[in-house]
């Protein structure tokens, strides 16, 4: 295996601005993983990883695991310590880091069953990946999202533990067209509210195919897209204002998955 | 109001070494919190504020707020902005910060009904808090914990938005002896496992007094715990490995809380 030695290397600073800018990730079409998890999973799920690097304790360390990322690498090097400090974005690196090619964005939506869950605007990269890692532990059949912060954020990943690599996810450019034409196929909305007014999400029947959206941290769903969905809230009795995104989205994806048993 | 113009003030060295040491904190008996609301919900809750801070704008900003804070405080100064950027610990400070004694800690465990959390060894503050949140949220009675990280750290405070000051919360020093104490009142004990070969918590009758435990982030919890329990899990359907700790805590209190609803 080839060996850098020097930080201030192209390949290097490359994985740096990669890792760090969304704007770079957009332009190149490559994202940053690091961590022997999350690597393996990018190769598992048949990324195509332009770059993997590796220090020298890792080489030995994963030396299998290693090997199968590597084979599915078109690069790869290895890397001395201060190379892996410039480059990770851990408190604790594992020693291995992996360019990958993003895949094709999905924007075409055909789909008239299953449980899906619609993102708008989640701009926090550790709720959006958590999400992703709730939806596929609960089963759900995909993500659609709207103007969502970068799921190829290296913080989205690692919140996602992998799911962001395996789920589907759709990113749609109109939320309310996207919702409009799935409904049209048969597809139930639903939007979550923190309003005690709406109807209680445990007295809905949740069989069938549905779509539920969670909004915005702060400011939740959009006026316009409640417009469309059938609101149902959590039922809540306690003194906290609300759920944090993740949690709401977690007991409504949990509730639209235990109706089917 | 008087005012600190100096960064080496000991009143600011204190601040800042509550808000980043939990050896301090436990010496003094003393906990950080900034911004308004969480200023505002420990004057509400009760809490003795020893020493507010604010900055000018945040005093002429949040006038009518700051004034019931420091009605509740011993002692008030005005702080300059290099003050507040020396003892804030958020990205975006609001300009309140306050001291506030910690309250006698509870170990008495005394009842017989209820829905509980017990937490087993969670170490990460975010989790921490997301979980009392939820907890307070969802209408949880109270919550056990046993060798969590500390619950006065900023960030599990800022993480359970007030809640992790209004929510009971009883530490244990022996989990066992404890949950056995309470199942001898007629509590029903439960812990979670990711084991897909543990009764599906959707099968549980869930009504009457109960405490779920969760166990840490990594190992789950413990074999002496499990022994004393009924496990349940939440089934799952995806191939993440499973759902994060405060995830499985959302969706397990909130299947106790469900079942009385």
């Amino acid at each position: 295996m080839l060996r850098i030695e020097s930080t201030s290397n192209d390949k290097i600073k490359l994985a740096v601005k990669v890792a760090t800018s969304a704007k770079c990730r957009k332009e190149t079409g490559l994202f940053f993983l690091e961590g022997l998890r999350l690597c393996r999973d990018a190769a598992l799920t048949g990324y195509e990883i332009e770059t993997t690097f590796i220090t020298d304790s890792a080489a030995e360390k994963f030396s299998e695991d290693i090997d199968f990322i590597t084979s599915s690498s078109e690069y790869a090097y290895l890397i001395s310590e201060s190379i892996e400090k410039k480059i990770t974005q851990a408190q604790t690196p594992q020693g291995i880091f992996c360019l990958c090619r993003m895949k094709k964005i999905c924007h075409e939506i055909n789909f008239s069953s299953g449980k899906y869950v619609a993102l708008e605007n989640i701009q926090d990269p550790a709720n959006f990946g958590a999400i992703l890692r709730t939806a596929e532990a609960l089963g759900i059949s995909g993500a659609i999202t709207f103007q969502c912060c970068d799921i190829y954020n290296p913080k989205t990943q690692r919140a996602a533990m992998g799911s962001a690599l395996r789920l589907p996810v759709i990113k749609s450019v109109n939320l309310c067209e996207t919702l409009t034409d799935l409904a049209k196929k048969g597809m139930k909305l639903y939007a979550t509210t923190p309003d005690n007014g709406a109807d209680k999400i445990t007295n809905e029947d949740l069989s069938g195919g549905i779509i539920a959206v969670i909004g915005n941290e702060g400011n939740g769903v959009s006026d316009e897209v409640f417009e469309i969905c059938r609101k149902v809230t959590i039922p809540m009795a306690g003194r906290a204002e609300s759920l944090n995104a993740s949690m709401a989205a977690a007991i409504t994806m949990w509730e639209m998955m235990r109706s089917d048993g």
